[in-house]
């Protein structure tokens, strides 16, 4: 469909496709970068009103307080703090609790799971775009109707070699059919059971606006049928399995005693089911469904699936308990695939993330959250290098980092699914349960390790697909046990010299699109140590050092790259001024912290948990998203040097 | 000035005169009481921008976050948790650090101390009315005009013995001055330098529109020069005295190591300087004024204080460091002075609240927590009377217990406010270190213990005033060390024994209006012990008991006096069916909480915590605004029949 002369157009920066949480994670981070033309576009007309996703794990709470939106998900959601096991009884085959484990490992994070519903999260980013500035808004009703790609173009900043036409849908074809909104009917958002042409039903309505748009990057956040992966020829990769499962959200009436437990129930013949409790007394049920009528192509039919059948199955499978519901506010079916796209991006100008570029069965909560976890890990680079401050190499890193992370989910979800569909005498129920409380650290999001590139110096050795990116030129040193280069940096607290205050330190590094220099500068009581550390200070203040050199002329200092000190001589002990001003500028009190003992809570001896030597300390470089990009000592500023000089550009002359 | 007859004319249920802290907690409590007519009037036209009162004290948090409002002032404010002095060396006259303490003293509250502009505080509340349904809001440029009480009706429930006339101002009348907004005057609304004429300087400016209202209620939050209290001929008690103090909010530029931590800084001869760190960068200085101008009748000649004066005595205080600024926000200056009103009430239908009935220094940060906590005292009693649930002489307790609370201030603030302006010579620097020490447990509002009366079944013998209010019918038992009588109840946290999330007890209790009778159930698996809980749950499942008789027909149980238990049998040994119906409602899983290891956080051992024997249990009866009402064994149902007869009117016949 090609644009008439009449057409309007315009340039942008960055244009999103669909504003599901991958889309508004893009919006989100790209808001914080000054001056960018973003558009977001989607063509349903308003954020979801019931059902689809619902969990948010350890690691998105933990990048939602980043944006300071965490606070608000933790008041409205339902924690869950607990996982139990019903199996059924050897001699009865009647089902009892057989364990209980905590729902998350303890310790892997300061946050732990939550649940609640996708409208909720929509609107967190909502509110978010309008209070930072507004200058993002979701324009809904409006999908794409044509891509293409100067491909003589993509090396070149200046250019916008992406080239979309635009339609603005009339306000009745863009409107949505949701259970409990317009129609009873909640299968169909339901991706796994929709086919293409279902999802593009829109298409046949009439036609108001059309727009060109010329952009130099274009995020395709466009769901399981994403349009963009089609238009670019991409094929997703991987199968369905035979595994039927329906899920009704209700506020249950049962005497089932776990109904406020996350619960695994293996029925003896009869399937399983996964207990999800939610906010406001509503519970998610992820049901086995034993019986169902198939087309000819084996997939299920799934215009003959009813919230009745799907919760007949649940009665036989948690009998002798009772169950039935007071309140359905949502339901749906899908069939379990897992499926990983073979490209994640093309010319690392137009970029496919979340349901786009992965699909998998929902049970372990992972698709909302690694869907936005890829933008997170995408919007940053597209913003810093939109901005003039990051080679656009650094946007190879998106594909390199994430797709690992999507393939690490289909094997976890291929395991999972299995196990949880499996007979209670075809599987074994005591490895289910280890392999539940093992896949913790994958499924809360914390255990993420990206591999070695310019953005973490790391042994290159480890890395097998190291050739799609720019390798490291340095590696960093063994000297926080606690702090794994290419994991995110883990936030434990400490105090604020200047007022005593804790802090989780992860709260003084919002993102913001700042790199962190973090300084675990020791016990500066020590004669030597205090030596080492006023060397690097001296290091720090000269104009060429990288604490300058990419930062803009007339910026403030730490605007670029921000410095943050964390050190363990007694806190009464020391004064701000013994610190070399590189490390605590004049009327800055907020960049200087202490591992000491707190007067209103336990001390949380940040120097252990980090596993930082007091006496020896390190440098770490933090990169905008958190995740920790080289760690050295003190003397190592030729390295820190070297890793910046690969991932950020000079900004003076 | 006398109602014409075109006037216009209506009944309602209270008028709240006044939208400074006092009023919103007013109006924010009564929100929450169902079908109640609330007029809001206040005659200034904004919020407050800058300056004006900044401390929130723990109880003043807590009861903030019985609204749900606390978390927003966690966030924007500055937590100050340390205290350093600085009192001149003897040898040099040079002042040094010479101590820290904690702000506040550990453990007294989840909450400590935090420090942000009032300005923010009133939106936190507008925010609230409007989001619990917008039927109160705030009436600006409205005053009333005159009042007069129909004494022969004060007893009758259903009258409306108060009538007021209303001016609705022109807009330019209404319009505040106020430093940073209209005017460079920070001076304008510093109550303790005008006179009332000032104050009262918008009567001279043309009217528009008058109504008449007929209040049931009127509660007078209107300040230090309150009209109402002019109105009704109640006097302040008390003297000023001849310290001038000065406030400045400011961006300091200073080298004084502690700006980022509160201090007291006596200088040798030039007088002392409290420093408050506020949010954004701000420091707040309270600034002893050694020279200045004052009036024939001794009082401070005010249009002859500026900023740069008070600027230049701050910088005489605090030498050898300097100080300046980058930004000013406020200024102001006051002459101490400690006056209460001599009554607090008229008739129980008219009442004064906040420094409409007490003034003092504003050094300790008293004066907007302890206006907010007179209508949190008051705001649920007419709320209750007015729905029909309490009798009239519940009333009688806010004079009864807020009174004593003002006197308390008083006295408090008249040592405080003459240890701070005493010269080092003059008076013991370590006696002022020990006083503000031992003064946490007021200034933090967590201290305060109301007398006997109906409402506190307290032994009267203790009570000096006991003649004013209806005498309590029935005396608590000692049987929790850590909940006394009077006081608040301590929050704690212990496990829902349905999900294992653990929460503060307080949250579990927030400010709705409803009584919580809280039951300590022990430990269950005592079987001797279990006997006593099945016992009680038979007895809360009589149709006659509280439980119901004063729960309307056809209204939830819990809705009224809402049950909660926490035992403390180990959690996965016991099941919900182990409990009595009356304690764990069918499909209620958010009464029933355990103390035992939560598998995320350590194990607060609430019952330690509490002072309760786990082999005893006992019984606690918690009024709607969180005070301890009464105390007693698990068999002591006719004690706490006798209790809420006194209190609560049967809804049932």
């Amino acid at each position: 469909m090609a644009a008439t002369a009449a057409q309007k157009s315009s340039d942008v920066d960055v244009l999103i496709v669909g504003a599901g949480p991958a889309g508004f994670m893009s919006a989100t981070w790209l808001s914080n970068y000054t001056g960018l033309k973003v558009r977001f576009v989607e063509k349903r007309n308003t954020k979801v009103f019931a059902g689809q996703a619902d969990g948010l794990q350890c690691r998105t709470l933990e990048v939602f307080q980043s944006f300071g939106m965490a606070q608000k998900a933790l008041n409205d959601a339902n924690h869950m703090w607990e996982i139990c096991f019903w199996d059924p009884e050897p001699e009865t085959g009647i089902i009892k609790r057989t364990a209980r484990i905590p729902d998350m490992t303890p310790g892997i994070s300061r946050f732990t799971q939550v649940v609640l519903h996708q409208g909720n999260i929509e609107q967190y980013f909502i509110d978010y775009l309008k209070e930072h500035g507004d200058n993002i808004k979701v324009e809904r009703g409006v999908l794409p109707e044509s891509i293409s790609i100067d491909e003589s173009k993509v090396d070149d900043n200046d250019a916008y070699p992406v080239k979309v036409t635009l339609r603005h849908l009339p306000e009745e074809a863009a409107e949505v059919e949701q259970f409990g909104h317009k129609v009873q009917n909640g299968l169909f958002r339901s991706a796994n059971l929709m086919t293409e042409k279902d999802d593009d039903k829109s298409l046949n309505a009439d036609t108001d606006v059309r727009e060109t748009i010329n952009c130099k990057y274009v995020i395709g956040c466009d769901g399981a049928h994403s349009w963009v992966r089609r238009q670019l020829g991409y094929k997703m990769e991987g199968e369905h399995t035979d595994y039927v499962w329906g899920v009704l959200d209700i506020v249950p009436l049962t005497d089932f005693p776990d109904i406020r437990h996350r619960c695994a129930i293996h029925s003896e013949n009869n399937g399983s089911v996964m207990v999800i409790p939610r906010e406001n007394g509503l519970v998610r049920l992820y049901i086995q469904l034993s019986d169902v009528e198939r087309l000819e192509n084996g997939m299920v039919d799934r215009s003959k699936i009813t919230p009745e059948i799907i919760s007949k199955c649940a009665q036989s499978i948690i009998a002798p308990y009772k169950l039935t519901y007071e309140k359905i506010s949502w339901f749906t079916a899908y069939q379990i695939g897992q499926r990983v796209c073979n490209n994640f991006s093309a010319n690392d100008r137009v970029f496919l993330a979340g349901d786009a570029c992965h699909t998998h069965s929902p049970k372990a909560g992972q698709g909302m959250n690694i869907s936005m976890m890829d933008t997170y890990n995408l919007g940053w680079k597209i913003g810093s290098v939109l901005t003039g401050r990051s080679p656009r190499n650094i946007l190879k890193t998106y594909q390199y980092e994430r797709r690992q992370i999507a393939n690490d989910l289909i094997n976890f979800d291929r395991k999972f699914a299995k196990l949880f569909s499996g007979k209670p005498g075809e599987i074994d129920l005591e490895e289910f349960q280890k392999v539940f409380a093992i896949s913790h650290l994958f499924a809360s999001g914390t255990g993420v390790e990206y591999d070695a590139s310019n953005l973490i110096a790391k042994d290159p050795s480890t890395a097998p697909n190291l050739k799609e990116v720019v390798p490291p030129v340095v590696k960093a040193k063994d000297l926080a046990a606690k702090i794994p280069v290419g994991q995110r940096f883990m936030s434990y607290k400490a105090m604020n010299q200047s007022d005593a205050r804790v802090w989780h330190l992860q709260d003084v590094m919002p993102s913001d699109g700042r790199w962190r220099f973090l300084v675990f500068a020791g016990n500066i009581k020590d004669a030597e140590q205090n030596r080492r550390v006023q060397k690097l200070g001296e290091y720090l203040a000269r104009p060429d050092a990288f604490t300058y050199k990419y930062t803009p002329e007339g910026a403030e200092y730490n605007s670029a790259i921000q410095t943050l000190t964390v050190h363990c001589a007694p806190r009464t002990e020391v004064e701000l001024d013994d610190f070399p001003r590189a490390l605590r500028p004049e009327h800055d009190y907020w960049s200087l912290y202490v591992d000491d003992v707190p007067h209103h809570e336990p001390h949380t001896k940040c120097y252990e948990q980090y596993g930082v030597d007091p006496k020896r300390g390190c440098v770490v470089v933090i990169r905008p998203d958190g995740y920790v990009g080289y760690v050295g000592d003190l003397e190592d500023t030729e390295e820190v040097e070297k890793y910046f000089s690969q991932v950020l550009i000079p900004q003076r002359k």
